[in-house]
């Protein structure tokens, strides 16, 4: 508490969801003056695929 | 914003998720009278190993 | 399985979420050959103070 | 996408979501090098008595 | 980590929230060896008008 | 009703999930007086370099 999950597509490095979970775990321990023991982050890295905007798949849009 | 996600067994096709996503944009923009840019929708591929109801795993019930 | 959740914004009547519910049960049992018993639907409400695009909350938007 | 769910317990104000909603999104659009318009951020608030960590109830420990 | 979100239909009490969030955490341990503080429960209460199976709203099977 | 998300770390057998989803149903049923069909389980498995806490990817932690 808070707990956060992060749907991105996939093809982000281990080093940008390194620096990620730092950057927005610090941000909200200021702004909701919470210890940063109590926020878990969990990514889900979605295949362009599997996600559709505006009943397009981004696997489409791409093409 | 609707945002919707659909977890659904491994192994459907692109074509399959491809009309889904139509069809479902589709009906909720008629429904819901919003345009289609505004619906989002995520897939989630889920092992029969990894969905399990009436407390047995389906890939246990296709055995 | 298939199991969805859709994110909406709160004031979607109970007839616009039967009308939706049954729309999108019946599109997904067309594309994926599955019975209509195994299409389970959740919505959740979403205040717009609780939604944000951008960095704005939609309550902010709206104002 | 990026899209974000983030539990937190009732009781953050408005202007707790605003703040960090801007933090957050400023933040990915940096590490992801993504646009603020594709970042989406839902909050849901949870009430003490339905968040449990070590099998006991935020409700019940707060007592 | 474990993290568990269980949707139930609004009007379970806080007593079958709390012996339910215990009675897992004490499985979960036995299964997977983990310490009871990695286990995190959250319930998300549902009205019944905001789920459907088979493409009827429960609120209306009820009826 | 109930349907249950359980993320846990990659790496844990079909064995496990087996059996932690039977011990499950049977204490959800045990205390919300439901039947087993209505219990429905889906695990996700997380990597390591997916799941943040005090802001560190515990593929990080282990190293």
């Amino acid at each position: 508490m808070p707990a956060m999950t992060i749907k991105l597509f996939e093809g982000r490095t281990k080093e940008q969801k390194r620096e990620l979970a730092e950057a927005i775990t610090r941000e909200t321990c200021r702004v909701l003056k919470c210890s940063p023991e109590s926020v878990d982050i969990v990514y889900e890295d979605v295949k362009k695929e599997n996600w559709a905007t505006a009943g397009v798949l981004w696997a489409d849009k791409s093409a």
